[in-house]
């Protein structure tokens, strides 16, 4: 089968198409067709010297069941965390798949895995987000900020977005985005606390990074609370006002799956598809792509994410 | 009635005992004659100039309802938080107050209220502290570090404490501490890491402040919380590592009642009176007790308290 390898050189990562054995699914996991995969921004940040099999998550067909697996069957259409996803065939662990909503195209299905898990991740299970409650998300154009644009509105909160493009912005405006802050700098929680009638925001993800962390503390409610998520700047220490914790009663939690087994990533799966799959499904949330790349293009793609010029999600397809 | 007053002046607070009259219960208040009050360093360590009822919390007798109080008769003892508790009579909130348990004394019951409040919302409410697990306490020798190893204890989980003073370490041996670290620098992560197996701790009371907050990070094991809840070291900021927050899942959060209501604070008191008062009623939790003071000697228990020779709660008598 074809299959693209990543690997890290003088401070970037670097795609290879090779040809690569199909792999064998071993206890809990599937073999599955890959026909569609999403681009998730961390896995091109770095890379390890050494090749590895690229992709994170992906959307296809079960074709070969593992020792154990009675979740599915062969056809099954499914989707989930997938590494290797970047390749003809790749493996699913089972416990963390889904099967695909029927009004969900593959690109769709291949935008929902990573980006959903994670802010249901923020959100519910450690947001605690509610209806009426106000959310705010710094970098809110990327993947992981219009999935969690979508999937607060489907909550019933209010959501505020920065973002260093108004134009960007603009095209948030239809799934509902209650106010938009065009900047890079840590210039958003006045505007936060006026539109929240002082109270700030109930919950804040910051995908953004050290540069607004503290301006993100900021524009926190009393219990408020803050999930770290991301580092476009770059900046991965930041200076905490422990008196401001304190007094607010706020909470900063970090969602990494990278130390987390396959039980633990399950449990996310779970109440995922309990909570917020269901919105999919009705066709209340609609994974928002934004361009969609034929297999061979998956460099052009990759170049796209890292000009940091789309909005949305941006997929390969086979 | 004789009350003590205090006031802030020259980097200091000052208590002063003067006559004043007797408050009148408001809804939802009753009038206490108070037996004994506890010190909290809190309150001494920053005042506003102008003089006002000095202590937080006491434990006393019922004289007289307000409007709409139906949890408690006249004549009944109870312990709460209290502010203006250092004086002969005071007013509680029925709504945060509790019934004192028959094997406590009132010096005992003073003893309660604010710390082991503060101690359930650490370990129990936010800090869902496990049996097994393992509690890592900056400062222990404080009100609030012994309450929260007594506690700990009392759930079955295992602690790890610091302290400027082996002498001080060594009396809280017979309360089950199962790891004494003598040390008042930031260097005590490497010896909770060895003592856990190199999990580190999964619950941090950070007593200490920022002196020592990027050490306990470096100490907390995968998705390991930390509470902050005081800075005898007056340092208020610190240096967080994000990615390490991020890439353990570790959670970060305030506990104080400072802008809380009384009903969220009542919602504490009813989660500490169903889950670790039970402990104080059997006798399986006894309140440390520092020194009983008299009245009188208000202030001398105050210095006592400033010069932090103390290991537990110092206590004044009525």
């Amino acid at each position: 089968m074809r299959a693209y390898f990543i690997r890290g050189a003088d401070r970037q990562t670097i795609l290879e198409l090779r040809d690569a054995a199909v792999p064998e699914p071993g206890p809990q996991q599937m073999l599955v067709r890959v026909k569609a995969a999403g681009l998730n921004r961390g896995e091109f940040m770095t890379a390890p010297p050494a090749p590895k099999a690229a992709g994170t998550d992906a959307a296809g067909e079960v074709q070969k069941l593992g020792a154990g697996v009675t979740q599915f069957r062969i056809g099954a259409r499914v989707m989930g965390r997938c590494p290797g996803a970047f390749a003809e065939y790749a493996l699913m662990d089972a416990r963390e798949t889904m099967a695909v909503p029927d009004k969900l195209s593959w690109e769709e299905a291949a935008a929902v895995p990573i980006v959903f898990l994670v802010v249901y991740d923020m959100l519910v299970a450690q947001g605690r987000l509610e209806a009426g409650g106000w959310l705010l998300v710094t970098g809110i154009t990327s993947g992981v900020g219009v999935a969690a644009l979508q999937t607060a509105k489907a909550l019933g909160a209010k959501v505020i977005g920065t973002s260093g493009s108004a134009e960007k912005l603009a095209k948030l405006q239809p799934l509902g985005l209650d106010l938009a802050l065009a900047t890079r700098k840590p210039s958003f929680a006045d505007a936060v606390l006026k539109a929240t009638s002082g109270k700030g925001a109930n919950l804040c993800v910051n995908n953004v990074g050290g540069s607004v962390f503290a301006e993100c503390v900021r524009a926190l409610a009393f219990e408020g609370r803050l999930a770290v998520v991301g580092y476009l700047d770059g900046v991965l220490k930041a200076e905490i006002d422990l008196d401001a914790l304190h007094a607010k009663r706020l909470t900063l939690f970090g969602v990494s799956n990278k130390l987390r087994n396959a039980e633990q990533r399950a449990a996310t799966v779970r109440g995922f598809a309990e909570k917020v799959l269901p919105f999919i499904a009705e066709g209340r949330i609609k994974p928002l792509i934004d361009r969609v790349y034929p297999f061979d293009e998956l460099p052009a793609a990759k170049t796209r994410m890292e000009a940091n010029a789309h909005v949305g999600k941006i997929v390969v397809t086979l």
